[in-house]
């Protein structure tokens, strides 16, 4: 069976002068790949009639598929859709069923007072050489054309609108248009071991596999992800296959394993206590909250997590969780006795059965010849014991926190899994 | 003056399957922009020696700069450095310089247990033809070549390192090397209008506008930026002019005028609360702990920023908050009532001048017939009054949390300009 490439275009100055950062091609690379479309290349031009154009040209020679977001907004810097008519060779005409859509959106949904503006009903319009794809979530449809063999896709560039696109409409029609070769992929999650020493300890195992299964390493907030990735065309066999070289790869980083799903600590964290019948808590200071956030982004997390007394002050420590004024005066707030202090303290406020806790340096400033930038004690506990840990991390403030975070998770992880 | 382009190659599967998003691009595009180059596409390629080889030679014949981040890790699927080699014509050659450095971290840095690494001291391995960029952060260096008058840039994919190189050693580099015009930016943050009917509001402005000077609109939770981008030679005019375009554009839009600086509405909050020598608290449920972060994203916010309590069950809206028992059980977590209380009880024990508190329901389960998923309470106040209101939005629940987090930030805002 053919491999099936895509090539992904994102159209808007705002990614080239770094104003954006790009997600959607991410979300979009995602479900094609579930589907068994490749992505070969990922691309992001301006918003310049020249290099959409160029681009349309230079993807559809590399590509079966092209999918292209971004450029069909109701304000005037937007040019992609006079030029995918062009491009195409066909001419605008109002499409009835997106006027009645625009229409519903702006008297049943948005609400908006008074009349519809002239350049809303503008998205109705469509080159009459594409079919339609209904965007439920908002006014610009998406388009689907064919040119030499090859299909094209354009889409809004509004994250929420792109995806419920992409799924509803592109999918499906992808899945009659192919016939598509299996992508597989199996993750495990790491931590405690660099890159380079799992590597070299999983050498031979790499080295044996054979050519249609590959290895990556994608390292990231001290965790190491190792993704193996299949090829082929029998689905069954291909998964019997990988499953079993997966099992041989999860034998020799047992030690380092963390999960053998692609999902995050939090995740991970949430599942051991659902099992457990437990509830956890958080005391977060220097984190300020990105533990918890990092929590309840989870759907359903609100089974097993309490909440969060985030002490950015010294003050919300004393008074709320009870640090003792003279540990902060002593110690200070960035010390083992704080963090310990932290943990009981938010234990019995949040009547949590587990609680983990963060107070650190986190940057630019507030560094001290004791305590450097990126200094952070992490302690976790439960009514039994308390543990603290010091750790020293070298990055700017946002990357500080997010390790620091996510360090936490795995902290609290290892604390549930040794005392419970 | 010649504008200078640049292209971005990113290299690694994990951005084409969509496990990796795509940060450094956007990290990059700004740098260049600052000195005035301009980044004509980013382009994402595989692992793969000739999709990166023909990436190398389609976006050299387009750009003057070519920067290449990713491939350059200790493992075994990083094929970029051989492959550079060969495109440029040179051979491996062990540096000395390098060499000393990977020691270094290894020994003090890191501090890992063991002997060093063969693959890491492969670090240390560069093409005889390249200028060597010194990775501060991390043990692969960056490297520079010439090629038929345009110049090339292999970079580290790891954001820290990658970011340190830009800085210290590609921004300096490309300023000695190249004569570079000027890229201007001047960007307003609006909140209450959609982008169309701004749009609408300010066409004769737009269309008035010399045709160096361009207007973008970049919509998202619930705000509309408007950026105008100013390009010449001469900095100083450009500069004249492009303020007094600005001046005009404030005026007309200055009843949805948030900031005329591009920053967030977490810096803004966090400018007039330093203004005023207010301190403030948050008290989330559904946003679980989001405010709070955004707001501790901030360096320095710990001037103002007391903390948060993050009562995401509904017993630690009782016991901290102080949130009647019977107001849950009669009007709901998700209330007007709750959210007025858990308000007053924040301001109390966080001992701040004003706080906001969030209650809904993100989804994309817990939604009723008479609250549907999206439904939202949000209150602010201070020690002299409280108010809420009720929002309804529509999207999944990642974004439904980020923006009531935004709605919030722009509601206390507000409260705090109308109530002072």
């Amino acid at each position: 069976m053919k491999q099936i490439n895509a090539s992904i275009i994102t159209i808007g100055d705002e990614l080239l002068i770094g104003q954006t950062i790009d997600t959607n091609s991410a979300f979009i690379a995602q479900e094609l790949n579930k589907i068994g479309v490749w992505v070969k290349r990922r691309v992001a031009v301006g918003d310049s009639g020249d290099d959409i154009w160029q681009a349309l040209d230079a993807e559809s020679t590399i590509s079966d598929i092209i999918i292209v977001t971004g450029g069909l907004g109701p304000t005037a810097d937007d040019i992609t859709k006079p030029l995918l008519c062009k491009y195409f060779g066909g001419k605008l005409v109002v499409n009835e069923e997106v006027v009645k859509h625009v229409k519903y959106l702006f008297e049943q949904v948005f609400r908006r007072p008074g009349p519809m503006l002239e350049r809303n009903l503008k998205q109705a319009e469509v080159p009459d050489v594409c079919a339609v794809l209904h965007n439920a979530r908002g006014t610009a449809p998406g388009m689907l054309f064919h040119k030499n063999g090859k299909v094209f896709i354009s889409l809004p560039g509004v994250p929420h609108e792109m995806r419920g696109l992409i799924v509803n409409e592109v999918i499906p029609r992808l899945l009659q248009e192919f016939e598509m070769p299996s992508i597989l992929h199996r993750t495990a999650f790491t931590s405690g071991q660099g890159e380079s020493m799992i590597a070299e300890h999983i050498k031979d195992f790499e080295s044996a596999l054979p050519p249609y299964i590959k290895l990556a390493y994608l390292p990231g907030y001290g965790m190491v992800k190792l993704r193996l990735t299949a090829t082929g065309d029998n689905k069954e066999e291909l998964e019997k296959e990988l499953d079993s070289q997966f099992g041989q790869l999860k034998k020799l980083i047992k030690a380092w394993l963390v999960t053998d799903t692609d999902e995050g600590l939090e995740v991970v964290l949430g599942k051991i206590l659902k099992q457990k019948g437990r509830t956890m808590g958080t005391a977060e200071s220097c984190t300020g909250g990105y533990i918890a956030h990092l929590i309840t982004s989870v759907a359903g997390s609100s089974a097993y997590y309490n909440g969060s007394i985030v002490s950015y002050a010294n003050e919300v420590k004393e008074n709320i969780l009870g640090v003792q004024h003279k540990t902060l005066e002593s110690a200070g707030a960035v010390s083992e006795e704080t963090v310990k202090q932290m943990v009981k303290g938010a234990i019995e406020k949040l009547n949590a059965d587990y609680v983990v806790a963060t107070s650190g340096i986190m940057g630019p400033d507030g560094g001290t010849a004791d305590k450097p930038v990126g200094t952070v004690w992490i302690g976790a506990g439960n009514k039994e014991s308390v543990i603290a840990k010091q750790f020293l991390f070298r990055f700017d403030r946002e990357r500080n926190i997010q390790q620091t975070a996510h360090v936490a998770l795995d902290f609290l992880r290892k604390f549930i899994l040794t005392n419970s």
